[in-house]
């Protein structure tokens, strides 16, 4: 019999199953409400226009075509919506700064490929978005915390990253209502981003999934186009914008894209093309022709329903949580972020929600790269509808009630 | 401005655009003539099929679950109809043993990513895939040649390795109608590479793309299939097998497999996680569907069409080539591999080929971990249909005899 274990390579140790997806299992017990997984509501996403998109493209003169390899950078009529997406962000870019990836996880892991050996380090939040960690992971870096409101010299991030025998390769971050926290970076706190990573000589990833999902309040414009306007121009800029439209229009095509210097986008492709050849040649025209036709009137009305899932949210918490708790008011995006009182296990609080409450949600320790965490949680408001929200957050209310009152 | 090469990591110096991906573009030039690109025809494509399927998804009950995220295993269906297939092939295994892939190219990296440290050593043979070579060169892996003919015995390998630093961790091989050669392995080779891994205590990637288009003779059993045998069940083999739809029914979805023992499939699961989260479960389940209908009548039909074109290639290469070229003659697959005179340069000869004659194949030096093999080229006869594959062979012929005379 083989022993696997001794064939793995290093970083095999570590690789951990995301309670996330383990958690997303719980969504098939009808009676579980689940605040967990960040996952879009399947009844808002446009599957009309994808049912006409595909069978226009199959049954038309590009079918062989949309079925054939394709190229690794992606479709151009796709790559061309994306820039122009891009430039009403205020990112003048073409084509040839976009690759397309099966979702903005596959840009994380590519990133991670070109950018990290094991001695490398990466700044990222504590807490920060698990896949990120994930997928970085598999390239053995070590973790540097990065606090983008703190005033930490530059010097002192690259005095331990050459400790550790490498260098600050780069600088990841979720600008807009970030997983798992809910929190923006305002204008100040992303120059101070691009200020540092400029000291560092660094690569910036910015992580812009819910870009799109903002409730109230002024847009913050994004760092690489902050970064566009400081260098000069996109080809001169050191920000891979990762997007994707998992939670605008649909996540199960597996798209997203990166935008970037070309320089960089080029040696992205060399990857793209050893890991999986190119994203389907077919999903990816069928989302082209989503996008031009539905993108903005679908994300407003997305965008109004979760609006008012997150309003339910944030006033059920208000009336139902037992003193003690905090939580985040998330200007946008899924998720609000809720610290327990001190002590609380949210892993234990777990069991307990789940099995008497029937209420699921994600302890907040996954998403920490040094493990802490222990009091914090995220909630997931884009799921569920305003009703269930408000039963859901009753029976967190008294279940985290109770195990205050037996902890005393 | 960035200075991008001094933040890539060290992987980024091992990685090379594919040849043949950038001659894909020769494919737009109607007037060349391309025996480069190892890939369908897509005439051949069931696309009405598809078409069917994906409507019936996208109107149906559950097109919200084929448009939302997915479990990273694969769809159960698909894996069950995977699992039937493998049956058919001697394997018995349940959908436990099975992951689908974003084609069988991303199995290949998943099992670099899974086995390969920096100081380990990849069994290859010379020449082998090139795609095998760029998704392995990723994790820095050492190659040493491997030859299925040849009795070398293990404790070679395996000092090669050690004083590498490292060991054996796989030895890669695509036993029926390999790209590049076209050749199989017959079972005494296949029992002795089995043997060879047993001794190494390593394991077998068996990459096969082509195993469904045979032409003639009998079928081989897989070398998964031998490992059940003598190991008493999948559960306790060494093989990965990779399997793809791409030259049966599509490359265009993206979709392959691997099989293996289910302890090493829950491991390539978390790799999948991390690294993509899933494949789009709309694909696979409109692949199920096409599969389940279509396999066998449209493998049948595609074979025929592919027979048919092999034996124009070799009546032509046979009435057309110079003296001194020599070729083989495969079984099944879609290439022939071309030896021309010592001294000859395929690549050299690949300019003055699309250039004169517009004809297009790939240069075997592309093949080999080593760089050598300048004097071979690989024809892949699935794309161009009888008539041109004659005119491809006698143009062909003429360059390569214009070639011989002037070299002498």
């Amino acid at each position: 019999m083989t022993t696997w274990d001794s064939l793995y390579a290093r970083r095999a140790g570590r690789m951990r199953a995301s309670e996330i997806r383990e958690l997303l299992k719980l969504l098939d017990q009808p009676d579980v409400i689940s605040f967990a997984g960040g996952i879009p509501d399947p009844e808002l996403f446009p599957s009309e226009a994808f049912k006409r998109a595909y069978a226009e493209i199959l049954g038309g003169p590009e079918a062989g075509k949309a079925l054939q390899y394709g190229v690794s950078e992606g479709s151009l009529r796709l790559r061309r919506w994306i820039a122009a997406h891009m430039h009403d962000l205020g990112i003048d870019c073409s084509p040839d700064n976009i690759l397309i990836t099966s979702g903005s996880q596959q840009g994380l892991d590519y990133i991670g490929k070109l950018f990290l050996s094991a001695e490398d380090t990466a700044l990222v939040q504590w807490p920060t978005y698990l896949g990120a960690l994930q997928a970085f992971n598999a390239y053995e870096p070590r973790f540097e915390r990065l606090d983008p409101g703190a005033n930490r010299p530059a010097a002192d991030y690259a005095d331990g990253a050459h400790k550790a025998g490498g260098r600050v390769k780069f600088a990841y971050l979720s600008p807009d209502f970030a997983n798992p926290t809910g929190l923006t970076l305002d204008l100040e706190e992303r120059r101070r981003i691009l200020s540092l990573a400029g000291d560092l000589n660094c690569a910036i990833v910015e992580d812009a999934p819910y870009q799109c999902l903002r409730y109230e309040g002024d847009p913050v414009r994004p760092l690489l186009a902050l970064d566009c306007e400081a260098s000069g121009g996109i080809d001169r800029t050191r920000t891979l914008y990762c997007g994707s439209f998992s939670k605008s229009l649909s996540p199960g095509l597996r798209l997203g894209w990166i935008c970037a210097a070309s320089e960089v986008v080029s040696r992205l492709v060399l990857i793209k093309q050893a890991s999986d050849l190119n994203t389907p040649v077919l999903n990816q025209e069928a989302m082209a022709r989503v996008a031009e036709e539905h993108f903005d009137t679908h994300v407003a009305n997305t965008r109004s329903i979760y609006k008012s899932r997150r309003d339910a949210m944030l006033a059920a918490l208000e009336k139902h949580m037992p003193e003690g708790v905090r939580w985040t008011k998330p200007q946008g995006g899924m998720f609000i972020w809720m610290e327990l009182p001190d002590g609380l296990d949210a892993a234990e609080l777990l069991t307990a929600s789940v099995e008497t409450a029937r209420v699921a949600f994600v302890p907040g320790s996954a998403f920490h790269a040094d493990g802490g965490g222990a009091n914090t949680l995220r909630l997931s408001f884009s799921y569920a509808d305003a009703g269930k929200i408000e039963t859901g957050i009753i029976r967190l209310g008294n279940v985290i009630a109770e195990t205050v009152t037996s902890a005393l």
